[in-house]
């Protein structure tokens, strides 16, 4: 691997320290110091941080690896999530959580309560208590003054698919909902569907309005008319939706297919073609949104549009070590692609 | 109230000093003194280390309440799981987040990972690195030498749900899984079923033999046949229940109902029954057991045995925090109960 000659990153300031004498010096193995030089993980935090340190001393590890020299290993961002017991937590915490040991650093996952609720306590009250060094942020909207106490507290964060877009210059990653929406309706209008509804998510959400646009807009391109009867908004949640889908199935002239603008309302559009007597597919087609994993462990197993969840989170964290780096993100502004996934949920229409 | 009559806990030592001397003390209000000494949690964690430190001075906080006066606030516990990505993870993040919260400490959330993958890295360096307070455990098994470790850091732990059952004295938390298997086979046998199958988790399972044999235990009691062609082990996971389900469903004198070991082992079999065109439960009944959030989402909706995941966790943390504050809990071994859910995957047998 030719280590020994110092051809590894910023190799020409190294003063001719070799990586064997840093081996030495650190008294650990050659192979060692090559996996910390390599940003390896399979190394022990605190022999990483010895290593890390020598590296830096002779010139090995320069400012073009801000994650892995300005951050001490051991490091803990925080990660502030509201519904905490949403089906999206856990992908995202997976995600945030592997972006950050890849660094060797941890993860200090809490909930974001309600304000005046009963066991509420400021986030922020926490995260200064704990001195975390940035911060992940999945609520619907930052004010002024939780962006203001976040600057004065140097604490650099990102935000995952906020309600509205926030100001420029705030670090936020999303998911691609129009063209997600775009093409969960194509697959339908490819099948043969004419009449296809969709029950979208909450009307002020942003995520939502995107991916009912993208559905608007297939539709359009296929020519088809976008009949305002067919268009629903539940809150990406079971109930509304369940009554959402019961309605559009009894409309004299039915939908042959449904867009679902989550995997939670896929699941109540499935209940409630089954109160009706109606089969997915071969009745109704059904097309959700997430890709969450009871996706495919349903019966039938369910075509939905995959949000990276957590490439999405690993995309939040890496922006706010960058940030922690003393770097400004190539772009503050991300939205991580997803794609259809199709399953058996669709088919084309029986009357088509 | 009386509160300024010095009328807390630990009355006899306050030496005259009231709740408002104290506030006054503090620069806060009597009422934010009085939720500290109550415990709530809606008090700025720096305000309540304030407070406390005064409470403790004057004799009001006893050492009755180890958690909130030997800890200090902005505290963390290690939360460290090796199926990150399971079903039940957030279920459990969830819980201890809350139970910390309660008390002004944070969780970090890590992946067990495996030795030599990838991606490995011990999980106890990040944890000796970043001096955490105490762990939670969510894996298979800790060995001889991470128990060692930890006493030596001084890091208090419980596990949940370990695969043996660890030595005396290590506190761990479980849920009752035999009478689980009981209430649900019980159940079945009530509805009027005499043949009914049972798909279990892993053989080497503690929860998973406890399941099964709560399943027999329960024909036993009503005088039924333990026919061993009508019990399978899977893996808790989908396909090699998929399987069984099939073989189960393909039997000449098939079951009329399925006890399978896990929600997701239930959606399985549901799958099973679809591709034989059987339905569920006209023609065959499923139990699950879990109670994950789809339980209720899925078609039919899942009769399930609830694995109260967020008590076990919260159970969990304050046994770890009675640790930290130099108790020991009343019992280093808790299994903590569940019930069955009755919903709509379960009748009386067609042929009953």
């Amino acid at each position: 691997m030719g280590e020994e000659t110092g051809g590894g990153p910023g190799a020409g300031s190294t003063g001719g320290t070799t990586l064997a004498d840093i081996a030495a010096q650190a008294g650990v193995s050659v192979s060692t110091v090559s996996k910390v030089l390599h940003d390896r993980s399979d190394v022990a935090s605190r022999t990483r941080a010895r290593v890390q340190r020598l590296l830096e001393q002779h010139g090995y590890l320069a400012r073009s690896r801000p994650a892995a020299t300005a951050l001490a290993p051991g490091g803990l961002l925080d990660f502030v999530i509201k519904d905490i017991d949403g089906p999206w937590a856990v992908e995202l915490i997976r995600g945030a959580e592997e972006a950050l040991h890849a660094v060797g650093m941890g993860l200090v996952v809490s909930a974001a309560r309600e304000r005046g609720g009963p066991t509420a306590g400021r986030w922020l009250d926490s995260l200064a208590t704990r001195r975390t060094r940035g911060a992940i942020l999945v609520i619907p909207e930052l004010d002024e003054d939780e962006d203001a106490e976040l600057r004065r507290l140097g604490v650099p964060y990102a935000l995952i698919a906020p309600v509205e877009e926030p100001p420029p210059g705030v670090p936020w990653v999303g998911a691609t909902n129009w063209p997600g929406g775009l093409a969960a309706t194509r697959h339908l209008v490819r099948l043969g569907h004419r009449r296809i509804a969709v029950i979208g998510g909450p009307p002020d959400r942003l995520s939502s309005r995107a991916r009912v646009d993208g559905y608007r807009s297939a539709l359009e391109e296929a020519g088809l008319p976008v009949d305002p009867d067919l268009m629903r908004h539940g809150d990406f949640r079971n109930e509304p939706a369940y009554r959402h889908a019961l309605d559009l199935l009894r409309l004299p002239d039915r939908p042959t297919a449904i867009f679902a603008g989550s995997d939670q309302q896929a699941l109540s559009t499935y209940r409630a073609a089954a109160a009706l007597g109606l089969r997915v597919p071969q009745d109704v087609s059904v097309v959700g949104f997430d890709d969450l994993p009871f996706a495919e462990w349903v019966t039938p197993r369910l075509t939905t549009v995959r949000t990276p969840l957590p490439e999405m989170a690993a995309v939040a964290a890496r922006m706010v070590l960058q940030l922690l780096g003393g770097e400004q993100p190539e772009t503050t502004r991300v939205e991580v692609a997803g794609e259809l996934v199709v399953r058996d949920s669709t088919a084309p229409p029986a009357r088509g």
